[in-house]
């Protein structure tokens, strides 16, 4: 009764947003975070904590950062050899951020897109992280009720990124597991023309999150082909352009958009960030790059809302100006990345259970469709319950991700050391002998049913690798650079 | 033609807020800061350039936050003290904020609030600056079409930070120069039974920008009980809380609750900075400080669009921890502010010209009323245009702060050297000069209406002197602090 009136009171007092549930906290990738917090694994500690597998962070590369910044003490302004900038830098608050952070970005980003595209530091523009400038973009294309498409699966924050303030609509594009989740033109029409709202612009992740996929250059021309004939806009969120490793070849819309004549430009929009190549999502760099000059002109007001603070500029400036730093940097992080990847794949691999095919992002998407006891998202509550609370593994579940099949779960691998990959894989295979040893001490029907478990695991495991090339045999050794070695 | 059919463009495919005019940056504010930017200031390389004195910030204290900052370089994550923690912090990118900073925080805004009142740390939300707590604020306790009373003269970045992205309306409450520009409650109630849409909330900024003048006890228990009577929420702009000087005495809204017996304080909210009090405005340290648990329960969620850097938080809540330094560091400021304040003032009072008596602020509302050729705002703008182009001084003309009266002008002193306030006020002189000689050399008519401006600028002077008890004698010696002549 007390929470009634609390609640009741809230909606006269407060804004609608304020009173609602629109930020989308409510759903179980949000709620795995929760349990990992309220007890979190540590090797000594609290050593059968919950590991955090449903955070895309990426960790490998930290000691090289930090031999970098011990290397350039005058890259920061609190060390005798930059505090001499310190007052300049505490002060800029020019919405444009300072002229070597936006050079520093651009040439950045052209190196994460392999040097095949330029990039105009006057188009550069800063917002907090990646979740404001995905806001900034949604405020600058439409109005409220507006929709935009949106594949799934799809990253759970979107729903709050792009809909909670701005009013506007997410309309998922349902795709399919039986052609490894591909964006198809028809699937693209069928949502467009079923919308019941103006539709502005279709918004992807390439590299994909949550399926670790990137898309190839047919896809992109379509997609950019499909929106411009539309007179909508495209956003690539490219978070993830240089975490990609093994074969898997990342290709920027900014590339694509050159081979299409006559493409209007004025639709296309970058979504970018320092927190996934970089691993520094504490810093808070996002950024947009839009080919539209009003977008820019408005997206850059709005980023008053959300700068990136200027001793973070000042230290990215410098630290993104030392090439052969970056370089160096982007190789390494490719290898221990490939390396962590083929450690998890490697393990589940060897348990018989499946995931979908891809060299790209910090996360794999990992089937059980088959240990679902219905093929219903009550089912894939119902495991992913046990498997943070027994096993104690924070995964995200498919449904948390917009996906249409029940039973596939988002799993992060580059926010941990080796040992705590140890862990977690021991604690997969603890988990599968269990379920294959309760099912044999059933009964005759129900046994019957592991087997038919088993095998279709199995089936399902190659299933996926049907989607794309194999680029790692499961069971190829595949060493940890010597770097990674050391670190971990 | 062409710019039509952009315009035209633009507003079908974009946002109506991307393709209207809303972010208010066509005022006079603006456009002074971009006549400083074409042409700036400089004493050797540009001499005959604008002097920027719209701009509020603080940089008579950067000494001193070197010196800590060289003194300290384990608050530093880039320093050899510092770096084993890079990692760890360049990847913390939780919402609630590192624990120390918000510590740090709260400590800091009781010291702001000379040690009367306590903060909790879990109260203290975190955003992109004061523009981004303003903006979540709204976004927080209002629809779109509501709106907030916001008394005039009021700040122009309100028309953007919390009307533009929002939807929300700010109804002006009229003040008068009659009363030293106080806020009444009859004004109030009138503005709110004028205003035809429902009013959320009454923002107030204490100490005033751009008045510079602080609310008394007796005013704030009034607004307190105003908007608690109705119903709606009080907000806070506290940020320059710790810019004070001389015998001007800033309260708390967070004080004055307290000794109102049953204060709704659900309806109570402080927006903080550490742009003004600490002069890192670069920095984009904003703070909410709500005693709403919804409001900071949401805007906490919302400070996702715009966390402070993460290396910035860390440098902040060691800084601020250091208790003898920010002891210091408030007195020596206090003592600068105070002596830059007295000798623009005195070179104003010099020229007979008219100022709002206060004492708190990084400007003074200056009275050219007497120089309009008519009182409207077409002759403020004309006077603006010759002060920004002629004299070369970027100050806001009153206007652009949506002030009821005609020749009122913000003229901010605490961003630029001794020097270059020197060249300011000799500019001031030979301008009064030229209109005194200009005057002379008139027909008679205009000769008698220069010795009428004459006098009634000193009459102008006086009056301005009656709002508040003086606290400096126009003539008396105030002297800079040893440090601020060490420094200019």
């Amino acid at each position: 009764m007390v929470a009634l009136t609390a609640e009741k009171q809230d909606r006269k007092l407060l804004s609608r947003i304020a009173a609602g549930d629109g930020h989308g906290e409510n759903s179980a990738y949000f709620d795995g975070w929760k349990a990992y917090e309220e007890n979190s694994f540590h090797p000594i500690d609290r050593p059968d904590g919950v590991i955090q597998m449903g955070l895309a962070e990426n960790q490998l590369c930290g000691d090289l950062m930090r031999k970098w910044v011990l290397e350039h003490p005058e890259a920061s302004i609190c060390t005798p050899e930059g505090v001499d900038q310190f007052s300049d830098i505490a002060i800029f608050q020019d919405y444009h951020g300072l002229p070597e952070f936006r050079q520093a970005v651009a040439k950045f980003m052209e190196k994460t897109r392999n040097n095949k595209v330029k990039f105009d530091p006057d188009r550069i523009v800063m917002s907090g992280g990646a979740t404001g400038a995905h806001e900034t973009v949604a405020f600058c294309l439409a109005n409220p009720g507006d929709g935009f498409l949106v594949p799934t699966p799809y990253y759970p924050g979107f729903d709050r990124d792009l809909r909670w303030r701005t009013g506007v609509n997410l309309v998922p594009v349902t795709c399919h597991s039986s052609n490894g989740f591909k964006i198809t033109v028809e699937d693209l029409e069928a949502a467009y023309e079923n919308a019941n709202i103006p539709v502005k612009g279709l918004l992807i992740t390439n590299p994909s999150n949550p399926l670790g996929t990137t898309l190839d250059r047919d896809c992109l021309k379509s997609l950019v082909n499909f929106t411009n004939d539309k007179g909508i806009h495209l956003i690539a969120d490219e978070i993830y352009a240089a975490t990609t490793f093994g074969q898997s070849e990342f290709i920027s819309v900014a590339e694509v958009i050159e081979e299409i004549p006559d493409c209007n430009r004025d639709l296309i929009h970058i979504v970018y960030s320092l927190s996934k190549d970089m691993g520094l999502p504490g810093l808070r760099v996002g950024i947009i790059y839009s080919y539209n000059n009003r977008v820019v002109n408005i997206a850059r007001k709005m980023s008053s809302f959300g700068l990136v603070s200027t001793q973070t500029q000042h230290l990215i400036a410098n630290m993104l100006s030392d090439e052969d730093f970056v370089d160096q940097f982007l190789r390494e992080s490719k290898l221990r990345l490939a390396a962590r990847h083929a450690e998890l794949t490697i393990g589940l691999d060897g348990l018989g259970i499946g995931w979908l095919k891809a060299g790209a992002g910090l996360f794999i998407w990992m089937d059980l469709r088959n240990l679902l006891k219905t093929a219903t998202f009550e089912s894939e509550t119902e495991l992913w319950r046990v498997i943070v609370h027994k096993v104690k593994l924070n995964v995200s579940p498919g449904g948390s991700c917009h996906c249409h099949e029940p039973g596939w779960f988002r799993v992060c691998f580059a926010n941990m050391d080796h040992k705590t990959m140890e862990t977690a894989l021991e604690r997969i295979k603890v988990f599968t002998s269990q379920l294959e040893e309760e099912s044999l001490n059933r009964t005759k029907p129900m046994a019957k049913k592991k087997k038919c478990w088993q095998s279709s695991l199995r089936l399902s495991f190659k299933d996926t690798r049907r989607f794309e090339d194999g680029f790692f045999s499961p069971h190829s050794p595949v060493s940890p650079s010597p770097l990674l070695r050391a670190q971990t």
